[in-house]
């Protein structure tokens, strides 16, 4: 049965104790409303460890104002049934207090990575997420954390930042889980209607496409670009906030396609910021 | 005998080998060049802990462009030897390389304390000390770590780090140790020639001297500091970078001296940038 606590304190206790039997520990940071990817995650974990940790924070500070942080979907209870039935032994669902105290001004932040794709839309978002991973690391010490592809920009970003400050955890990023017609799973799928959840595979689509431009020979990415936002473009409704093709190391923009590129791209469709990408 | 390592791999090992004796781990993180004032936190750390860890790394990113990096005194093996009569357990003498590897872009900072006292004279300086002393602390996972009064911001800080990020670290603060005369110890003393070096005595004179007002019954901050002004103004060659008397929590600005007062000065003596404070 997963053991729920809401203490730092608590975590440690558990951490303690699995340590002291010579116990493994996966982590998956999640800012709840699981779908079938942080299910995948937590899988990956306890076949990879003896107990698994999932941490359960919609983390303010890594949402402008303006942005999705008090609508974000909650629904804890469900999570837990979710979580247990993956074997998860621990949720650890701090409150905001719990996590930033009154006095809190301590912040982990990068000059390069955070600067790149999703970060020039969401100043200070990326910040904010080293920030609580880092002190989630902290707090739970795990030997390995997992991520989602989906996000890859800050599965770099944490790795980078897990390297830098020594926080002794190997960083794994694991395939994006999707919806039958392609969508990304995504707590934020939640926000689309009908409609918009069905012009939502057009992300999709149009990865699927630059991949087999790509595959058939392509290689100037402006024109796989160009192609990805003609197909997006004819969706009613769209507005695309980048469509990029970088290094998958460096996220510089590269003009040719050559060697491990990544191609992501960020939409919106009515209320929702949908993201996707795809190493070719 | 004390052993002298440089990598964070064997630190880890150290550690884990204490850990599994049930010991408890004293940390004095330092640049070297060890006087008095360092060797008095080695001793502390000795009677409270099982094993103590000393670091000695000259930190290149808190220093600012045209400060004294370079110039800073090295002298490995006095210092080995001196660390070892304390009973120190091992030293951890890192390169940079070891510390910042090719693309290390992660740091930690924040945005009040820093912005006072030294801060406003060394930009970026508590940024470099926060960065270095979380990997560090990353590194040995220490109880206990000690820091000298006379960086009496670094310690505030560093313990607000500490929280913040849940180092799980007991950041803690020791006096100041003096030279005979008054002057603080520091390893910035060396750049004093014979007569800037009897000059250097008027900061603990100014403090003295304030201590001696407030005693008396003054509770005018801008009256005390003046009459430091005065003080210093009199030793030729001395420039003043600042005077300041703050709460000893917040380093805010006090207009009377009431409750737990950090007065604390900055002072340009030839090549030599000295500080020095008190809690009255």
């Amino acid at each position: 049965m997963t053991r729920l606590v809401e203490t730092a304190v608590e975590v440690r206790e558990f951490v303690a104790a699995c340590r002291k039997r010579g116990g493994s520990i996966g982590f998956v940071p999640t800012m709840g409303a699981f779908h079938e990817g942080h299910l995948s995650l937590m899988r990956q974990a306890a076949r990879q460890n003896d107990a698994v940790v999932v941490s359960i924070f919609v983390n303010p500070i890594q949402f402008a104002a303006g942005e999705d942080y008090d609508r974000y979907p909650r629904r804890l209870e469900k999570d837990t049934r979710m979580a247990d039935s993956e074997g998860v032994d621990l949720i650890f669902f701090p409150s905001v207090a719990e996590m930033y105290p009154k006095g809190f001004d301590s912040y982990v932040d990068q000059t390069d990575l955070p600067s790149k794709l999703c970060g020039s839309f969401r100043p200070g978002h990326f910040r904010g997420v080293m920030t609580i991973v880092t002190k989630l690391f902290n707090i739970v010490k795990p030997d390995t954390a997992y991520f989602g592809q989906k996000d890859y920009q800050q599965y770099l970003i944490l790795r980078r930042t897990a390297v830098d400050l020594n926080l002794d955890v190997d960083v794994r990023v694991l395939p994006t889980v999707r919806e039958e017609d392609g969508l990304a799973m995504s707590s934020r799928n939640f926000y689309l209607g009908p409609k918009q959840r069905k012009d939502a595979t057009c992300l999709h689509e149009a990865l699927e496409c630059a991949a087999k431009l790509v595959d058939g020979g392509e290689n100037s990415a402006a024109r796989v670009a160009a192609e990805m936002r003609r197909l997006i473009r004819k969706v009613k409704g769209t507005r695309v906030e980048y469509i990029e093709i970088v290094n998958s190391e460096t996220l510089e923009p590269v003009k040719e396609v050559k060697g491990r590129t990544l191609i992501a791209l960020a939409v919106r469709i009515g209320k929702a910021r949908l993201i996707d990408n795809l190493i070719v």
